[in-house]
């Protein structure tokens, strides 16, 4: 049998595997719900993780009993070393079939890898948010993904929490909404099947799903395109913290990221950029004034925004196989794309 | 036997039951862990009343095999009726012994009854916040109590989290930190028994413990009593938003509440109010701002600051005794004691 590497995307609604060779043909792909293990646990994940992997196995007309050469996870929730550890002890353990070796990364590092080589920053907005810059020398800054309890600004989840947020404290007379609240309240009780800011309790506390409770989101994204102002303005307020992000690790960027042709290459990662048009108001806003700032308008000239054309799984899976020596042959440029380029016109 | 009337204060980290005879005499007290069933579940919940009533009939000299003739409980998180309704079907299922009649109610209106029959506002800040406005006719109007997912504001918890969030935010470069937060960092690292961020994970996730969390506002207490500017700076927020609270309810205040002689009496509930010298800065200037707008400057005149000196447990039991008819005598002099007044010198 040749060699076969594995890749995990692990996301905290959804995560993905693929099979690769080391040519970088892909062999089988599977899906599956969410290996967040800050959200699921750490068993639910490893099955998940598991299960995904034998499918892909299967899929592949590989033997579901030999293990792959090495599998590279990419998952939210992947930056703790004690935690990553203890998941790769339990994998090994309980699965002594899956994988040879084991190598695991965050969603933003998988995602970087999948798109390219020479760094720039990633910016993850799905069912939580992260930023990180990758330089060409390989160095790291990150800003967020500390999760729904620490920050995940910008995410889904954050963005259904202020649309919430902003009705209860409507009601309660103890701020006044950016706009009016009516339809965000009336989609708020149909998403979530409830009559009342009561009714909203268990979906906060006993039964909270993180994942669910993102998914309101994309509600407000229709919203939004139907012409709402309050969900059009969490959107904009969404776009404005996710520039910030960008800001926060702008000073560590090195020269050769700044002067890329397209500007700084932002990899935009997760569900929310598909309502970029949503999120630009505040997303360009915020650039804009970063690049007229005395600290940065000597180095930032421009931006592009990139979005993957392969699932991060691909990058966790050429990851894991370059940690054992064995790089996988990787086709960046039809990995990713330009979906939005802004130059700043320098005022002489 | 004289008939008995049990009563509950059910705290996020504390909780606490009185007996009472029906002239007032406090029969027994015990304490015990939180009783908050979106903190606990519902089994911890009533497992741990039970066995604080049981406990308290022993120290009372009666046979714990005799129900109490009532018992009234001010829960936090005792609001919704889908939620008391099934506490109270499971205790009277688990417990036949423990009590003929059940009533249960908010932490907030258990501690009004204890300091009152004549109304005011309720302002707890102890591990949660909440706030409600009693008006002499009964009528009620709240604020807040939605628990740390979607507020809290002001409360131990909330304390908490500005701090430690800040200290996430400077070191992630995404928002500067309003005062140095070396100390903070500090404090939270002996606190929590970390060494970095990371660390901070599985006690904002895994093993998150809304009590424990809150527990942090002590520390910070202690470093903005020792000079700490930006311990000091988040109390100073904790108090404007507390006032906030105020001024929410404020509008549905009827004319006697703001026309007794020291001013709208506003009950302060909850451990962080021993903190009140830190609190002050920010709320006595929100209150200050709002006298002087013009929505209320013809009708809030002054207000006065009022702590409990007997548990809310009492209030509690009152208010079941009251359910089934049978009222306690309640001597609110000694109840509740003013620590704070001001009446607004009005600019001619």
């Amino acid at each position: 049998m040749e060699t076969v590497f594995g890749g995990v995307e692990g996301g905290g609604t959804h995560s993905k595997v693929v099979l690769v060779a080391a040519d970088g043909k892909i062999l089988a792909e599977t899906n599956g719900p969410s290996t967040n293990h800050w959200l699921v646990g750490v068993d639910k994940c490893i099955e998940t993780i598991n299960e995904m992997v034998q499918r892909a196995k299967v899929e592949a007309g590989l033997n579901p009993n030999t293990p792959l050469f090495s599998l590279g996870m990419s998952l939210s929730g992947g930056e703790q070393k004690d935690a990553i550890d203890k998941l790769i002890a339990d994998m090994e353990q309980r699965f002594p079939t899956l994988s040879q070796h084991y190598f695991i990364t965050t969603d933003a590092i998988g995602a970087m890898a999948t798109a390219s080589n020479r760094g720039g920053v990633v910016l993850i907005s799905g069912t939580g948010s992260n930023c990180k810059l990758v330089n060409p020398d390989g160095s790291q800054i990150g800003c967020g993904g500390w999760g729904h309890m620490m920050g995940d600004e910008g995410s889904a989840y954050w963005i259904s929490h202020l649309a919430v947020k902003t009705v209860f404290d409507a009601k309660d007379n103890l701020v006044s909404p950016p706009g009016d609240i009516t339809h965000v309240r009336k989609a708020m009780e149909d998403y979530f099947q409830v009559s009342d800011l009561m009714g909203m309790l268990p979906h906060l506390y006993r039964n909270f799903q993180k994942s669910h409770f993102a998914g309101f989101c994309k509600k407000l994204a229709e919203g939004a395109e139907a012409g709402d102002a309050l969900c059009q303005y969490v959107f904009t307020q969404a776009g404005r913290v996710l520039a910030k992000h960008v800001e926060a690790v702008l000073p560590a960027a090195q020269e050769p990221l700044l002067s890329c042709d397209l500007g700084l290459p932002i990899l935009c990662v997760g569900s929310v950029w598909k309502s970029w048009e949503l999120l630009k108001p505040g997303f360009t806003e915020v650039l804009d004034e970063v690049a007229s700032s005395d600290k940065f308008k000597a180095r930032f000239h421009g931006y592009s925004l990139l979005i993957l054309r392969q699932s991060s799984a691909l990058g966790g899976a050429s990851l894991g196989a370059q940690s054992m020596g064995s790089p996988l042959t990787m086709d960046y440029k039809a990995n990713a794309k330009v979906f939005y380029q802004h130059t700043f016109t320098s005022i002489p």
